[in-house]
């Protein structure tokens, strides 16, 4: 997917995190086992193989939990982000000190399997949208500390993204809508304070609050929890007028015939709170 | 559970780690929807409700979410860490500024949901497992950041600590053993250098492996993937020398039939990289 | 301005800010002077006041300099953010230990000067746009480590946020398109590639480009550097199909005529890199 | 000024202020319009250009926002921090990723604009103080969180640095001298409490305060405010006892006339709160 | 001592030092022994008791480990930094969670040992000097990260304290003398580039450097290493000219002697890399 | 030591300490001296020495404060962690700006002295110990903010290392006993609660408190403060039962004997709050 390339992932953005991931796994003694029983200057060269299919991320964050933690460490990498690999592909060979590859070994793979899973999720429901035209966004229900890497993990699953945080775009919910006193002061007064760069998105759970969301020319609505049949209604209903976003039970079963309603995105939470991790593993080559 | 409860978790344990969870939602600009939408001065009243059954953990780390974005939101609450709850279950009530309360609540909910997730999965495997004698225990294949939370959460689903990191007890795994020449120069080495509240765990994979490790009075053995006739043979062979602990393939349709070989210990990767976060929210109190 | 509050800036946004700025100031031996020349229990009132007309912004963030230095300062406030002062007005009295109250002072007022500067500079354009419609926008050209608090400023200054990061929205400049190709595959690309709540702006430099935006639906174009009568031409050429922001040489003399082009924003760079600070004091009242 | 270089800056000193700048400006996304925009392998080459007359500082800071983003970024370098230059001087030019490139430019804008902008009004008022013999000093008015850079600045325009915090040295004003009691006691104190390589300076007002303190043996004067006359009859009788501080309404018009009454020094605020940054750019060179 | 309190030693200056003494003490699983064998809802009252005589300093340093890991202790306080004390005194009770205060015990413990360990050392020279009219200074050969803390002990033990860093004042040494090509351009060029309120000493091994010193009326000389006879010579040279530090063997049995020379200060390392603790404890309180 | 080397110890480990540790001398202003004395472009070759014997400790974390300052300083390495030197033993040469080298210098003799410290005092007591076959081991009674590091000089100087922290191994003191309402409960909930890797240790005052542990087959018993003849009937009757550590008194005066009783471990607090810094120097060769 070279020509599809997700958006740069530059180190100041992650080195913190996976540096703090180290120091939680060396603690304060370091790794007991591999300075106990590896002989200084042992060296070992290993892979790092996906056990099972699936689209990887966040493969150069978990190389650098190697490289952040001994410099000396050579790699070579034969796989890239949002690439699709099959079972005991290896994505990567380590080369360098033992203990330090062993050292590092959990932090990469606890990195590389989580990202990996968001992918692996995404790919699969995109992948039933995408033929009906439709796109899978991700939400706000991700890992807490995790936010920019799984937002860029759904990316590499051939999703978008939705709002990266309660600063980047405007969601009025029902909860702002019932405190605000209704929908219409709500968006006015949005549109009033809000930057010019800044997209209203509203929430509906009917015909009604969908017209009157219309009627306000907002530019995206999301349909929460609709049947199928609703949301074909509201898909007929917005067309042309503004974005809609369906919400609330898609899964690899739903995501098909949801899709074919017509709307243009398909938010789906679990795929950064309860998508499983990729099984990858780190499998030192014997002599 | 107030006899069983879970061990301290203080405040300087986490905050850092919800301040950062509220900094990563918050971004540059703050709740946009929440201030642009609600009048200066609205208060609200909410609850934090679980959709699902499950097993608490997390509850004092979500609510401090609220307290750390606004410390002058009152909490009333209803569970404890290491409650089990039915659906709808309310398990606290929060009462202040509409806007704080809202901008606080995705944070909240992704950590409760996290955490609550690990735990409701312990808990199950926890059941079957005890029926039996048997202990379940987690692995270091955690979510980057959230050792120290995630661990905690498998205490509150019943469950027990394996090793926090590499730096609290010495496991020798198939790849120490062959870089080190074998099992016996490993660990007289690891003797030699731990310190005396150190112990040692070896992970083997057929008999002879064992009775080596067996006869080098090691405190724990680690059965990797064995099938059922193997782990009973094992524990025959390592009982009353060795603590026995099974690894590989334990979910809740094997997790009984694996506890009836009579391992001492479980251990479960999925607990912390694979369970689906439970289902809980924050539902407006309307006036 | 009670009812037009700018947006809640919650202390987890700044906090560290200002105790970085008390470190900054104490450094490794604290305030050798109050220290030495003050008896200890010396209490102190004083008023912080502003000696110059202009509109206050970052009162709350100054005033936590003497609280997070010494909770025990009592703080009674007379003024708010986004209000307009006289000269010598009092804007707040604090009451304490004195060596608590003289050691906060210099950060006090230097967070309070810069975030009021920004505010009165915004003011005096904004009231000066706003008579001819037009909105005045900020920049990303602020102070490092301080976009946050001055963007907020600017919003108190009575202006509108523009792009508060590199992430919050495109804007396709001249770099951009000559790299990409053209206009046209940039904006295409973009197009696919950003999220749904993500708004397209471009920068154009005459007629020709802003056809070509226009042509391409973009959301605001950003005419650059432009003469009155071609910025006037712009306008009628973008009425109704996009947003228009003017950008370049304006200052207090030219944003009168320049508003009355009829552009919808006009973007100023020197409300955050050049403003001069507002000029406020602390005055010790005398026992 | 090769030979006048100013102190050395070493990275350990403003590496963290690069990142944070860095990370405030990518957000949780990174730059959406060079990722979107740029097709993956587009490299440039640019020219960091002052597009006015100034005197540069904070160039090797500027310039580690490219490499701290993208090590891989190569950079030649044409001027020097304290070199005088002429408007379109190019300063340094940027070779490497044209994403990387686009990425960092505003973050190194932003510190080389206000760094230089700083050294440039600190420039000129030296000129015309130096004429007279007297050396522009800088004040504790400085950006919080950039005091070490901003000193750093008024160096490189010739000035030269008060003191740095509240620690360094021991400056009694007319609080101080209120709330203990008078002068004498503070002084006294002061000598009795500080180090032997701390000086005292006293603020005085009036000629009687001015030989109060002469008779103290103070190290330096602050002259608050005095009309010229006053400043004249101060030097007068200061003279060889203690240096002489002006303070108080120094600027372009009035520094020449001030500094012929033969101070030591003048001390003024707006060269780290008020000066405008200096316009700086990044030109992308067309293929 | 009430009325020679040692400076005013704020929260924000030490807070995030005893956070990271808790977390380290912590780790990753908390206190597994409070937790496992107290009681939920055990409290305790328990003395903080100086087992040995010495000069109390950091106390409230320490008591800080208790409320920041617990607020909801109670602590009542018997002694103040500066004061000497008995063998077996009561520095403080605190009153809470029996878990918390065994939790923060050695955290406070080490704090309160070490920083009392330098005031006694301090004291015990201090007296001795005293006596002679000279001050004990300390060196910056302090424990990395703990400067603020120690010279503060430093000073609570009667001390006085030399620079704080590299950057509060000039000290030529030999290295900088030969490397300059000698004293004189050295000295000329550290006082045109150096602020108005730094001041510069020289470390003089013999007549003839400390002669040179004098003509270049430097503020004070640091005699190095020298023999009695030799410091009476240099202390009559300098007489009314500059300030001597004599440096180099100075300890108990020493001091008085070399005090007697009549030299104005006496600097002594030990007092900050090599004195030891003062052995304190905490006794819990039989119910 | 080559065979003997003590564990891997990652700069990931202790780069920010050092980093901290430079910023404390660095201070705002930087090397004030150097810079101003030494001639830009100066350089410099300077020895870092050991004046006086010992075993050497820390010296690639000391080398650091160099590196991490100025990365283009060369390093050439004589000795290395675990090595006893005489007095006047070249440690390492570095190479480089005159500047960085003598900015870095009192950074990295403290570090290295501190910790050389901990093994020279270490090694004196390891060698009487060993001579009888125990083991010195360690304390929690460490420098807030070095325990990995001054455990990892223990090690070097050939103890062993206690607890890291509270939360490695279980130890229950008396506090804990008479809170929890004796010792066997304590044991038997520890042993309920606690993971299969967590030992358990008893502090014991007497032979009956002796007895009880070993009938609750603890892991160690901690013999607390007992005289030479109790200690030998303490170990006759732990023989085989478990480990014994003594603690209290010993020194080098004492350890001879007290190991003599057979104990398997002697435990030491000075090692870590009292033992003096190793005298380390810096010297510049003469061009």
């Amino acid at each position: 997917m070279s020509d599809e390339r997700p958006a740069a992932l530059y180190p100041v953005l992650y080195e913190d995190f996976v540096r703090r991931a180290l120091q939680e796994d060396l603690g304060r003694a370091g790794d007991l086992t591999s300075d106990a029983t590896l002989p200084p200057g042992t060296r070992a060269e290993a892979m790092l193989v996906a056990r099972a299919a699936g689209r990887i991320a966040g493969l150069p964050v978990a190389l650098a939990a190697f490289t952040l933690l001994d410099p000396s460490i050579a790699i070579e990498v034969f796989a890239e982000d949002g690439e699709d690999v099959e079972p005991n592909s290896v994505l990567a060979v380590v080369r360098g000190a033992a203990r330090s590859i062993l050292s590092a070994e959990r932090t990469a793979l606890n990195i590389l399997g989580q990202l990996s899973g968001v992918a692996t999720a995404t790919r699969v429901l995109s992948d039933l949208a995408s033929a009906h035209g439709a796109r899978i966004v991700c939400t706000r229900k991700t890992t807490p500390g995790m936010r920019t890497l799984e937002k860029y993990a759904v990316r590499c699953g051939g999703g978008h993204n939705h709002r990266f945080g309660l600063d980047d775009a405007i969601l009025i919910k029902d909860n702002h809508r019932a405190l605000a006193g209704g929908l219409r002061p709500a968006v006015l007064r949005a549109r009033q304070v809000a930057g010019h760069l800044v997209k209203i998105e509203v929430e509906v759970e009917n015909l009604e609050q969908l017209q009157e969301a219309i009627d306000l020319a907002v530019d995206v609505v999301l349909l929460d929890n609709m049947p199928l049949d609703l949301l074909r209604e509201s898909v007929v209903l917005a067309k042309g007028k503004c974005l809609t976003e369906a919400s609330g039970g898609i899964n690899p079963k739903s995501a098909a015939a949801i899709a074919a309603t017509g709307v243009d995105m398909m938010s789906v939470g679990y795929l950064t709170h309860s998508a499983p991790a990729l099984d990858v593993a780190l499998d030192v080559v014997e002599g």
